[in-house]
Parts: structure tokens; C-alpha cells; sequence
């Protein structure tokens, strides 16, 4: 390892791996024993960013002139180099993030990753997710296209299924057609470069243009917001903390670029008194495994649990928090999330909320932070919604107990957008007329409701909305997971009027050689049009 | 006419028409006399926004809990009072904007109004715009769903087919299931007032919520970027100039809010030499007639002509100069556009474009400027292409001629987003291949792409855009024009995971009650699902 102290990590760009511009270097943490990793990775300089863009826009011209079978191939192609370099991967993401190897990274992440390209890639091969719609009388048509090359910033806890060149946001990118320039998450850049090395690799064997996908580890923050407002550039997708995820929207709003932000959630679950007579201890169950599963850290963990006041919710309380108390604390993914965690619970409990079991400070020999559980009750909540609903990423949770169902459904009008809400009621439908009221407000707040489920699976279904109101996200109708539908962030509109039947996209002849599914004068079909 | 000078008119708030909360009035002007008419309007101050807000969000609820059907009948029976009152309207319309009588306004205009409100009927209907998804196996299924209260921004230039309360934008809104909340354009209020009425008489005839529609007429700018902002809006559409345009969307952005903006295009029209060689005339008399209709006040109006030098080009120039010089100058929207067109030709010249035909001062008697032609170079273009793209709203273009089909990609690759872009050439195909390499360039920076066709029809068709990237709109991905697509600009997707049967909206229901085509199981079907 000596030698990797001396010389920087090198950058991805244009189909070479090569020396950064740099100024600074910084080395991620193995947070199972809170110590450096001594493996340096250089802070890339603006020339690194321009030379990528620069790239990235010859790319995304020849993008355009190849077939979608060809990209397919190589997301196929990428996606078994993954499954075959699994030990690796499992290895340096393990070293980085401190995730478990099995089953979460080798038996749960990895599989999802590579099988999330096999879905981009097939969905890249028939071209249904464009939408095509033709309208046979007015002689036009159109569809959804490239938009362009995508920067693409990666959250520090998906390290494979999020990764900025392995995860949901680069197969759909690359599926709809357009080149990606990934930006590492800090806390896992070794594992990530992993992932460009085998990207790369499966570039070449399959054709695609040299900047097809590109890396760089880390910018400066005025580095970043140019990067993701610069003309040369389609889109951004960026999954993260609300604080710098916010400053990137502005930057790329400012210049009229589309940036998908996938934010902070608390992820409100409300939980009936009947639910609670009829299954508490299932229910429990469900909780615990949901909230302190990967130590809380997912971006649908349910931060938020709404009762109401009787003794069956006390009852709740009080079992969870025995829980809590005997379960082990999982190990976070880095420094900066045990101590972000332990900052968070300080402000709840200043603005009222008490502390049931947990709080204190980090653990010093390795990233963790004991499991915590905070309640409060709904008055208390609506005095300050805003306070109330600040995120402790990682394993804690707070109970909001309301008077009754009026105070419950206010404590949900003053919730923020979240990606997920979800309602547990008596199986016998005893409660129905409670939950319609209570799914009415929150409905409107959420991406995703659910019945008697907790939400951290976000399968990758065509109707999974891994989105939300503001500021779950930066737009509430769009996905992050999910294909096709998470391919049209990446896409522009193009409508194509009267334009001659041969210089028509294959996805709009007549003859559809794809087999798409297209809008032919209303009705949905995959067959040609009769000549 | 004496007694409306004393007293402004009302506002629409909450199902009634009342005094305005208001500090200063405006008068609309007669541009045919170029004179006040004498009504006057309130410039609302923030309490009338405040309460519109208030009602809107309570509709917003409302509506949630309406049948589609419902939401469709009121969609229709405002059609037809719409049609019903066709020589109050028109009268109207031809006073405050001197579009004419016929067949613009009342054969065009009107109808292509009413045949959009029952278009977008159709869709709120079956419910296909909002793209229900199933996924049987893992028991999600997803829908876009209405977003909350749509405040509506509508431009002077269709008083009708995109008025605040009348056209495309408030159709797809409320067949997305939102209520509107009007701002009148400032050149047509009382039009936008005679609208307003009827709407609200068929909401009350078909038992809509009180504030399904409302209607101001202008607020000061910090109170419409308040209006924009405010946390009980769903999204804003606004079409309109780009400097208030761009004000709006920085306010909205910065709250999180979707905001839906078409702003300034050039549309740009390529012609190749061969295409001059084999119709010249026919080309010409197209694009006079394209450019001059409704004194070329179109947001597709063919704004830049980019030709490759050579005699037939000379020609070409030559012939429209002439067409323009004798052609009688219509009569603009206002003294403001009329303004701002001789600033804009004054600036374009100031840039170095060559006036070949028109400029000087607005005639003084109506309001109108003479039909002008401008002329660059390729080469000057490229000098200062931000420049040359300077927008001369009216009768006006400017043409490029670059030395040959390089320079003319050039010329293209220095574009900003517009809403279309044409290519005419020659119907043997001799050039084909130019026009491959030209359309590569073009269709990156255009929402549609024509063919030997000019751009100013915007057919109501499915597969329309009309819209395109920045800062021709605020976001690639959507279309003002066109049903169903146009509905989910208003509308925000929901996943259903795991949801009971009886607790799904319709549209996800197995029995398909509406006989929807939803994307099932990764194949659109338009049946229910067997139970």
C-alpha cells in the first residue's frame, strides 16, 4: 500500500485513466475501525471538470449515431463484469463503508446493481420508455431522446446500487442514451473507481464512444455548481444531503439545467390504535428490522412514527424501546455520518423532544452511534413542524403520539414532501374510515403511500416512485428508481413534424423494428403501422 | 361605458366576484387606435393572492374526491358556453388585442378553444394521460395524480387558446385534477374577465368546488413571485416574455416549486440551395406567409432564416424583401410589443444586421411597425451569436447566410433551445445528407423538428411539442401543446405499494372501471386484470 500513499488515485477521463489536476488530496475511512484508508484521491481542479465535459459532448454526438443495441450490449456486458469481479468489489465497498458483505453487499446490492442494468439495457432495446407517440392524420410524431451528457453525484450509502458509475442513476442515463460523468461519493471512491475500471473496460469491448463514462473523485463546491450548470451539460443527478444537494439546484437552476434531486426523507409511518390491538408484535417486528436494518442508513427508514395516544401506543413505545436498548448498534457508514447523527438527536431533544433510550455521543474505535428512539407529542410537533421533521440519518427514530385522529391528520398537513408514507390499520378494515382521512392528507405528501409495509425495500418495479414532493426531491414527477419510467429524467421531448418517413428515429417508423410499445392514435401497440 | 371608469372591475375569488384588495388600477388598450380602453382593473395586492391560495388549496381537496367524470362534465359544458358566447368573446378579443374577427379569432382561435377543453375532457375521463403502471408480481402499481392549486400566467398573444382561464395550460390543468388560479395578461383583461364568468357558471351548473377557478388580473412583481413561491401552490405555467419569465422561475426554484414556462424562441428554418433551386416561390410565399400571420406573433414564428450562400439564396432574399415591402403591416397586440419590436430591430442592427426591408419608428395612429427583414453572415453570426438570437417578437427576421453547410452546423451548434427548428430541401433528396448532418445539430436544440413545413401551426395533436430546451422552456422533458402529454406537467406520480384494493384510486383498480390503458406487467392493455 506504501506506493498508493505517495501518488494519487487517477481520474477517468476520456476513455484514459490519468493524472489528475489537482491541488489537495483527501483519503477515505474504514469506519469499522475509524482510521484512514491510505489510498489518497485527488481533489480535480476545474481543468479535469472542463476536459470531462469537453469529452462528454463528443460522446454524447456519437451516442446519438449508435443503434440502442449496441449501448445495450454494453450495460449486458458491464453488468456481468460486476457479477464476475463480485469478491472485489465486496471487498473494497466493505473496507469503505463498513456495509456488511454478506447478505447485504455480495447477496442483496450486487445482484440488484447488475440486474438494474439488465433492465436498462432491455428497456434501452425496445424503447418503450420513450413514449412514442404518433398521431397518423396530423403526420407527426415523437418521442423521448438523449438529452445529453449527465453528471451523476453518488450517495455515500448505496455504494453499488447508487454508485455514480454502477447504480440506478448511471443505467438509466446511459439506457436513455446519453454519456455520464460520474462523481464519486468520498466516503467509498476506491470502490467506485472499481466500478469505472470495469465500465471502461466493458466500453471497449463493445464499441461505445471513449467518453462514455468518465470519473473524478472530488471538486471544490464552486467546482461542483459550475460543473452542473455548464452548457456542455444535459442533466444531474445527485442523491445526498439536503445542504449540498440544495446549492447544486441552485446553481444548475440558475442556468436552466434539470438536476433530479434525491434528498432527505423522514418517512412518516402512522400506525392505528386497531392495528396495534390486533398485531403489535408483528408490527414491532417489522419496525425494528426496518429502522435499524444497514443501521438505519436508507433513504426511506422510517424517521417518523405517528400514533395516537392509548395505552396500546404506550405500549409500543415501550417494547420498542426495550429493543433498542438490546440491539446491537450497527456500524455507520463514516465520521461524518455518526457525528451528523449524534448533532441531529442533540437539536430534537432542544426542541423538545425526549429522549427514550440512545443519544450520547459517537463511539470512538469504530463509526456508531447507539440506537436511538425520541417521542414527542403531537402538540408539541405542530408548535414547531419545521424542527420536528429534521432528519437523524442513521439508526433513530421519533414517535409523534397525537390526541386523535384530527390532531394526527394536522401533525401530516404540516410534513414536509417525503418519498414514502405509510399506513398500518386492522386487517378486518375496522379503521378504514380513519385511514381514508389520514391516506387523503397523505397522499399529497408523499412519492409512495403504503398499507401495512415498511417502506425501506424500494423494489425496482415499473411502478416504484423512489420520488417526492419537495424537498424529498427537486420534482415531484419523477423517479429514481424504477424502469422505464426512471429513463425519462435523462430525455428530452422531441416531436418530429412531418418529417420524412427515412430520416425518422427507428422508434417512429412505421415498421417499428424495435417492437416498441408506442401511442398510435390513442391506443397502445407494438406492431407496425399497416402500410 | 362612464360608470366602469369609476369602479374597477372584480376579481374572482372563492366563487364570487368582489372588489379587488388593490392600491393602483390599469386600462387595457384598443391597438387598432391605439387608445385606453376605458375599464379599468385592479393591480391586486397580496391579501387577494393570499385568498385565492386559501380557496385553491381547499378545491385542491375537494377535487381530489371528485369523480373524473364530474371534473369532464364541467370541462365540457364550459366548452360550449364558451361557443354559446362566441360574438361577446370575439368582440372583446378584437378590441383589447386587434387579432382579427375572422377567421382568426372566432374560426381559428374559438374553436380550436373549446375543441381543447373537450380534448383534454376526454383525457380526465379514461385517466390514460396519467400512465397508470402495475406490477402484479410485486404488488405496486403508480399513477400521476392532480399536484395542488396551478396558478396560470397566460401571454398576449392568444387571448383564447392560451388565456390564464381558457386555453391549453388551464385545460390540462384542471383535467389533471387541480383548481387554476388565473392572472389575466394585462393586454386582454376584459377578455380573460368574460372567460372567467363562464367558467364559473359551468363549474357551478356541474357542482364544481367554489374555487375550481379564479381570477386576478395583475399583481405587483414581488407579489407574483410571492404567488409562484407560496407553499399551498402545486406549480405554476406561464407563458409569456423571458425577463419576467426568468424572475418567476428563480422565485419558484428557490421554494421547490414546478414551474412550466414557455419563453422567447427564434425558430430557426433552414432552406437548402437545392430546395430554392427546385421551389423557390412555393418556399417564399410559405415563409411570408408563416412570418407575417397575425403580425408573426407566434411563439413559432420563423424568426431566424439560416441559407448557405449563393445565387438562389440572393434570390430568395431578394423575393421576400420585395413581399415585405408591400405587404400591409398588421396590427400589433400593444404599444409595448410594438416598442419592444423597433428596440429589438434597433439592437439586432446595432449588433452589425444588415435592414434590408422595414425598422423606424411604430406607426403612431394604431399600433404597428413596418414588416422588417435583417440580414448577417455566417461568419458575424458566429461572432456574436448570443447577439444575433436577440428575439424581435412580430413581423420581423433576420437572415443568416453562412458560406456553406459547415459553417451553417456551426451556426446551429451556437443556438440556445427553441422551440423549433425547419429543414426544407429538396424533395428528390439530392441533399439528403447535408440535411442528415444538419438535422444531428438541430434536433439537439429544438422541442420539434420540421420538414419542408413552416413552424407557426401548432396542431393539438398527441405527439406535439410544444416546448423545448432552454431557454426556449424551463425543462426539456414537457409540452404546453397536445394532449394527454400536456396533463402531466400538472400532476405529481404516486406509487401505491402494497395498498388494499378497495383503498386504490380507479385508475389502479383491477376491474379498470375507466378502461384506462395502464402499462401492465411491462405490456399496455386497456382491459382489466382477471381476477
Amino acid at each position: 500500500m506504501n506506493q498508493e500513499t505517495q501518488s494519487p488515485r487517477q481520474v477517468l477521463i476520456n476513455g484514459q485513466w490519468r493524472q489528475a489536476s489537482y491541488q489537495s488530496t483527501f483519503q477515505p475511512t474504514d469506519p469499522n475501525h475509524h482510521q484512514s484508508i491510505p489510498i489518497s484521491f485527488p481533489v480535480s481542479d476545474w481543468s479535469d471538470c472542463d476536459e470531462a465535459l469537453s469529452a462528454a459532448s463528443v460522446a454524447a454526438r456519437e451516442m446519438r449515431a449508435l443503434s440502442s443495441e449496441k449501448i445495450a450490449d454494453f450495460l449486458e456486458n458491464y453488468a456481468l463484469k460486476i457479477e464476475q469481479t463480485k469478491d472485489a468489489l465486496v471487498e473494497a465497498a466493505y473496507l469503505e463503508t463498513g456495509l456488511a458483505k454478506s447478505p447485504r453487499l455480495a447477496d442483496v446490492e450486487l445482484p440488484r446493481t447488475s440486474n438494474q442494468l439488465r433492465a436498462a439495457a432491455a428497456a434501452c432495446r425496445t424503447g418503450s420508455w420513450a413514449l412514442p407517440t404518433i398521431d397518423t392524420k396530423a403526420g407527426i410524431r415523437s418521442c423521448y431522446e438523449s438529452l445529453g451528457p449527465i453528471c451523476i453525484f453518488g450517495p455515500n450509502n448505496f455504494p453499488f446500487a447508487f454508485g455514480s458509475v454502477s447504480g440506478g442513476d448511471f443505467a438509466a442515463a446511459i439506457a436513455a442514451g446519453n454519456p455520464v460523468i460520474g462523481k464519486a461519493n468520498s466516503s467509498h471512491p476506491e470502490t467506485t473507481r472499481l466500478f469505472a475500471e470495469l465500465a471502461l473496460q466493458a466500453a471497449e469491448e463493445t464499441g461505445m464512444p471513449k467518453a462514455v463514462v468518465q470519473l473524478i473523485y472530488r471538486t471544490s463546491h464552486s467546482d461542483g455548481e459550475k460543473l452542473v450548470s455548464d452548457p456542455r451539460l444535459g442533466a444531474t443527478g445527485y442523491t445526498g444531503s439536503r445542504h449540498a444537494g440544495l446549492a447544486l439546484k441552485a446553481a444548475a437552476d440558475n442556468a436552466g439545467k434539470p438536476i433530479y434531486l434525491e434528498l432527505s426523507s423522514v418517512n412518516p409511518v402512522v400506525i392505528t390504535p386497531n392495528a396495534l390491538a390486533e398485531r403489535q408484535e408483528e408490527i414491532v417486528n417489522e419496525f425494528i428490522t426496518s429502522v435499524l436494518m444497514g443501521t438505519g442508513q436508507f433513504c426511506t427508514n422510517p424517521g417518523l412514527v405517528l400514533l395516537i395516544k392509548d395505552e396500546k401506543s404506550d405500549a409500543f413505545v415501550q417494547s420498542v424501546k426495550e429493543r433498542f436498548a438490546t440491539a446491537a448498534a450497527g456500524t455507520l457508514l463514516s465520521p461524518g455520518v455518526a457525528s451528523s447523527l449524534a448533532a441531529n438527536i442533540t437539536e430534537l431533544c432542544g426542541f423538545g423532544a425526549e429522549l427514550l433510550v440512545g443519544g450520547g455521543d459517537p463511539e470512538k474505535d469504530r463509526c456508531a452511534f447507539a440506537n436511538t428512539l425520541l417521542a414527542t407529542s403531537g402538540k408539541a410537533f405542530l408548535s414547531n413542524p419545521s424542527g420536528f421533521q429534521t432528519e437523524a440519518f442513521g439508526n433513530a427514530s421519533l414517535v409523534v403520539t397525537a390526541d386523535n385522529v384530527e390532531e394526527l391528520c394536522e401533525v401530516i398537513r404540516n410534513l414536509e414532501g417525503n418519498l414514502t408514507g405509510c399506513i398500518y390499520s386492522h386487517t378486518d378494515g375496522s379503521d378504514d374510515l380513519d385511514c381514508e382521512n389520514v391516506a387523503a392528507e397523505l397522499v399529497t405528501k408523499v412519492g409512495r403511500l403504503l398499507n401495512d409495509k415498511m417502506p425501506t425495500g424500494v423494489a425496482v418495479s415499473p411502478a416504484m416512485n423512489h420520488g417526492g414532493p419537495y424537498p424529498a426531491t427537486g420534482h415531484p414527477g419523477f423517479t429514481a428508481v424504477g424502469i422505464p419510467a426512471s429513463l425519462l429524467r435523462f430525455a428530452k421531448l422531441t416531436s418530429y413534424d412531418n418529417v420524412r418517413p427515412n430520416r425518422l428515429p427507428d422508434l417512429l417508423e412505421d415498421q417499428n423494428p424495435r417492437s416498441a410499445w408506442r401511442l398510435i392514435d390513442g391506443k397502445w401497440s407494438s406492431e407496425p403501422i399497416a402500410s
